[in-house]
């Protein structure tokens, strides 16, 4: 079904932590009065704690990480998709547990977990380098660098966008951006569980190693005559930068891409959502990159 | 700037209701203790409240229908909108209130008005024949078919991205789907101001009047082979149907489309947000409409 490339790097390995350290520090977290134990499994890039229906099934189907234990709210109506995160979490022996709502509600840290909170092991960032290998299959890469996205809900859904245009990989930024906090996993549906990130100092330098290992980098612009369909986006690997809600791309940042492109715009509107615009982009490399392949 | 064709329809005049009864009865929500003075505006479509710093703006900026008044949150950090949202409502001769927050977030009716609500004329529906007649330029009918979309936020982001596509109509039922209310305007950032609106009976009786009207219709699937970039977009009247969150397009509306297509998806996750592929849909249309006007 899926036809996503194989991913480099040491995801599904080679964590420095196991999973018994990690199910001890939350295993108990109705001892732990008014702290949070939570905290005691903060990673740098995030993903410990996954709410939502779809994020957390993704998370068990997924299989990338230990799942430590998935709490459902007890007074809820019967749904396929409980169902199946049952079903899912006693393949992988993932204890379910039953709780009070209010105690999952305490537990939660988005506004509308729909019952269900997951604690796993944290999400381990890949190095730079791993994302700019192509895939098993040969597929070349294609990455999105999110340079400066503060909304964890922006972040979350331009990464769901992301992960079903076929981008095979994430660079972000170590500060100001958000991490992989339960509401961008529960907005992103599941894609964390299904793509690798690098996490960077800073966005320029990342993009000049991209540029030393043949990435070529275009970045969204909303205010430039280049238009993005106009670039060929299909030929070789690729990565698209995205700048800030706010601001856009960073001046810096800007410089150092290979092509900075607009998306032609026909309204009276200012700009798009940039989650959106990052979306369209994703999938205009993609439309390009299938034909492309056709082509061959 | 924009290059919108002029539309066609009855938004700026023809309104039975006169903005002075709408002042009158808005003007005094302070003296209604347990009741919500903003009931006595609603309309079938909406629009009579706007809260957000981007929506405020553009109903002040677009002009397109009296605004009553706008409330402003006296705790504020000095903005460039905040400025800009004064000058045009001084130069419209709107009056601006100053008032406690809590009073502000009491009238509120998204989470975040951002200091910001507007009262309104409510927006008033057009025709469906309106919608299908050319631009005053000769631009064919660009058309979004909102066909049961309930959640205020993802119909309000499709809106954003149909108007910055340069849709030149909306319909929406006028049953199972969101109306245009504070949430929708607010995520919307303005777009509802730029758009107008059909409200129709059922969508498989309006898709019979849009193919009798020669507007061709394009449902948007998840699973079909037919691919979104291989029908010919760009060519004449277009409507773009998008269905529900939970069940895409529903049986009857579907066998009622000329074309249902999908947008190729190359990763692990089962579907884009409706909004987001409602946003890539309008885009390929805004793609092949803009390459279709340069060959002529």
């Amino acid at each position: 079904m899926s036809r996503r490339p194989a991913r480099p790097g040491r995801r599904n390995g080679g964590g420095q932590r196991s999973p018994r350290r990690h199910q001890g520090a939350a295993a108990s977290p109705d001892r732990a009065g008014g702290a949070r134990p939570r905290q005691a499994v903060r990673s740098e890039l995030g993903g410990e704690q996954v709410e939502g229906r779809h994020a957390v099934l993704e998370l068990l189907a997924a299989g990338r990480r230990p799942v430590l234990r998935v709490l459902l709210a007890e007074d809820q109506d019967p749904s396929p998709q409980l169902d199946r995160i049952e079903q899912l979490a006693s393949r992988r022996r993932v204890p379910v547990e039953t709780v009070p709502r209010a105690r999952l509600d305490a537990q939660a840290r988005t506004e509308a977990p729909q019952g269900v909170v997951a604690l796993a092991r944290p999400l381990e960032p890949v190095a730079l380098a791993d994302l700019c290998a192509p895939g098993r299959d040969g597929v070349a890469p294609f990455l999105l660098v999110a340079a400066g996205i503060t909304d964890p809900r922006n972040l979350g859904a331009l990464l769901r966008s992301a992960e079903c245009a076929g981008v095979t990989g994430v660079v972000l930024p170590r500060h100001r951006s958000a991490r992989l906090s339960p509401t961008v996993a529960k907005t992103g549906a599941g894609a964390i569980e299904h793509l690798p990130f690098a996490l960077v100092g800073g966005v320029p330098a990342a993009l000049s190693e991209l540029r030393d290992r043949g990435v070529w980098s275009v970045g969204l612009a909303g205010e430039v005559p280049q238009s993005l369909y106009d670039l060929p986006l299909g030929a070789g690997p690729v990565a698209l930068v995205v700048g800030s809600e706010e601001k856009g791309l960073a001046p810096l940042v800007r410089r150092r891409c290979d092509a900075v492109a607009a998306i032609p715009q026909h309204g009276a509107l200012p700009s798009l959502n940039v989650g959106v615009a990052g979306a369209i982009a994703c999938f205009e490399v993609a439309r390009q990159r299938a034909a492309a392949a056709r082509e061959r």
